[in-house]
């Protein structure tokens, strides 16, 4: 490492609670996260939940001679509230929509609405590239009765397969946001795990920010402590992850979140708190240690082994989520049934007085009228839960079968690990970002 | 090239046609088809258009000594139709879904029940990672008048993303499918020219099969030909395409096709014919010649203004068909609030006769019922309809936006050429399978 040099990388993360007149203050806080931004400068800058384009645009102008370059992605109804400054130059945009998010009639939590995706900006700093993603995952609304698990487990696959299968050719990986994970939840662990990203909150060097790295927080004005039972006083579910490469050393300096509060306004940002992360890139001469000799340590045999129990602990909880689609759909055929039947029912008896005429109609007009409409309104909507069931059963089957395809390479390749030699080094390695790719040993 | 060693590859590819019960003779094309696999034992076999999982199954069963590796990617309502078959094992799978794919109320056309994707499936022959991907996008049904038109230029855009982000690791890159474009069609331009994919047909030492490498062709006895003017004879839409890298050379030594009639049997495999490749790969010493020095002639200054002009005609369709979707985004607001407003006026005339007691009822109840559900009809069907165009208009926004963006950064690479040397090689090219990469000259 003798002749490396050095880059500082300054990286913000937050979740804006940007719902235009559903969520309080909205303008004002855009305005205080606009003065923030404009007065830190930091090199990336990735937010989660800016519902609206409009807002997007406001941020862009205030920030365009801090953060020159930015992209909101789009996708959904109402978009997928992803958005990203910087103040390097951004070469490409990608986005990859999850295939589960959530049920369009929970209209309460509203996330189907949202299209949640995780998008992927490429830029270059200084001779580097790096591929930088930002995502929001679906909400977890009740933690011991979570029908939402499998759709967040399926995000966390499909968000783990876009970056290893897209990030090859990086020489940094950045990935932030919202993943409604606590740290050790399965999804994380996988995600982790599979796509060696380091959490900045376990490997700073300094921190400064609430207790235990929590993101929301029960001192946030915005935030209904109840919700966070029995978590008292707040959880993690925020992150700044990253890695480096063959060509790159990445520590974290330093990283603080904001504390439910802003000095001199009446309330904070949002109902979440944002993070800051302070990045050192160390560019490697060829063939050099550091995270290299780190990706040869996980893909040991103990790190394939404990991918392959995660793999298994998911692939079961999809299966569950499998389970209950399968059930939901077969609800919605058998009502849908039931509402046919009743409307052929009804037919039939007002055909009655209409076939042996003169006989008199045993129906008042007005319930005959109504009582079609409701066995109309049970077709269709039977009939688009149905259609909805089997594109959920679909995306989870999918997911399943990837999966399989997964533990049965990540067994074969464990197989090849003979016992006495747990750290037997990967082909290619010096060039290959990620420490675990699905190649067998040779 | 002189430690090199030589691998041959067989690559087949055909869009089966497999409706069932709607396609004609579909189980007994899917034995003709089990048939022709089994006996000819191709490396990779990529279908299209295996719509019901049943046959994907039985064609597993039938191939399960001869292709011990498969996958089925499931998606959308009836699946993503693709399928994929291999010799060699199969490490990993992933899926992506189009943002676009036609309209849902287009049931005759039907695409967009089908979940149009592109699938990735990674192999390992000998000791070289191949990228394999099989794709089906949206068919052309009125040439002259192509209202899918800006929604296939999307899906030539994302498969184009996808296949350059997720292919940075592999030595080397196939893909297969019906694209539903003729070879100098917009999408297949964009698809060939930024990927840096060489179409077989045009590449191959040898050829035998129907005339000008034709793949739906009049001959076809489950073709109408009247639907394939004015190109009397057929069109080429169905490819092989590949690519390698710096350390695998690629040449197509001969592809064939089928040509409309199979020896022994009353009807063809399918609508379409098959394809079939043969490719030689030659493993390349360290920093060695073939595709690498074509790539960086590829990414010559040339290349890059040619790119630039495909793109921008690219943007130039999307943004007619954000035309389109914007103004039939109007179209079913401005029919909702009419019915909106009959079903008010309905209901305000019945209302007359019960404020002012004692009048007559100027509805017949039948009519009045009759109309209420008209209206509620209205109401649904045009709150829908916007629901839908608002995604397609979000969609086609993200497209251009991206599109955008890439013009940019192509024309910041381009004016880093200088006049006189065209040929001024890229960073790091012989680890790059891109030959055009989207990062700035330094």
């Amino acid at each position: 490492m003798a002749d490396s040099n050095t880059i500082r990388l300054r990286v913000f993360s937050l979740n804006c609670w940007g719902v235009r007149y559903l969520s309080k203050h909205c303008l004002q806080r855009y305005a205080m996260i606009g003065e923030l931004l404009s007065r830190e400068e930091h090199d990336i800058v990735l937010l989660q939940e800016v519902w609206s384009e409009k807002d997007f645009l406001c941020l862009k102008r205030k920030l365009s001679s801090t953060h020159p370059h930015s992209h909101y992605f789009k996708s959904g109804v109402i978009g997928s509230g992803l958005a990203t400054f910087s103040r390097h130059r951004i070469h490409d945009a990608f986005l990859y929509r999850y295939s589960l998010n959530g049920y369009p009639y929970m209209a309460q939590h509203g996330d189907w609405f949202g299209g949640k995706a995780v998008g992927m900006v490429i830029l270059n700093i200084g001779r580097l590239t790096a591929h930088v993603y930002v995502t929001h995952l679906h909400a977890e609304y009740c933690r011991e009765k979570d029908s939402y698990l499998p759709h967040r487990v399926v995000q966390a696959w499909e968000l783990q397969q876009f970056i290893r299968h897209t990030s090859s050719g990086a020489d940094l990986v950045i990935l932030a946001g919202d993943l409604n994970l606590h740290p050790q939840d399965l999804g994380n662990r996988l995600l982790r795990t599979y796509t060696g990203l380091r959490d900045s909150y376990t490997e700073t060097a300094k921190f400064d920010g609430c207790e235990d790295g929590i993101t929301l927080i029960a001192d946030n004005p915005f935030i209904n402590p109840k919700e966070l039972c029995p978590f008292e006083k707040g959880i993690r579910i925020d992150y700044i992850l990253y890695k480096g490469s063959g060509r790159v050393s990445i520590q974290c300096e330093s990283l603080s979140t904001t504390k439910g509060s802003v000095p001199d306004h009446p309330f904070p940002y949002s109902d979440h708190e944002a993070l800051s992360a302070e990045l050192q890139l160390q560019t490697l001469t060829q063939q050099a240690g550091g995270d290299e000799t780190r990706g040869m340590q996980d893909c040991a045999a103990g790190k394939l082994a404990e991918l392959v129990d995660i793999v298994t602990e998911a692939r079961t909880e999809v299966k569950v989520g499998l389970y209950c689609a399968e059930r939901m759909r077969y609800t919605a055929a058998r009502t849908g049934v039931m509402g046919l039947a009743l409307l052929l029912l009804e037919l039939a008896i007002a055909a009655v007085p209409w076939l042996a005429l003169g006989a008199d109609q045993p129906f008042p007009q007005a319930s005959f009228y109504l009582l079609g409409v409701l066995c109309f309104a049970i077709l269709i909507t039977t009939f688009l839960l149905y259609i909805f069931y089997t594109m959920e059963v679909k995306a989870l089957q999918g997911a399943e079968d990837q999966m399989r395809l997964a533990v049965g390479s990540l067994q074969e390749r464990l197989r090849g690990f003979p016992l006495a030699q747990p750290l037997n080094p990967l082909r290619r390695p010096p060039d290959g970002q990620d420490p675990c790719p699905l190649e067998p040993e040779e």
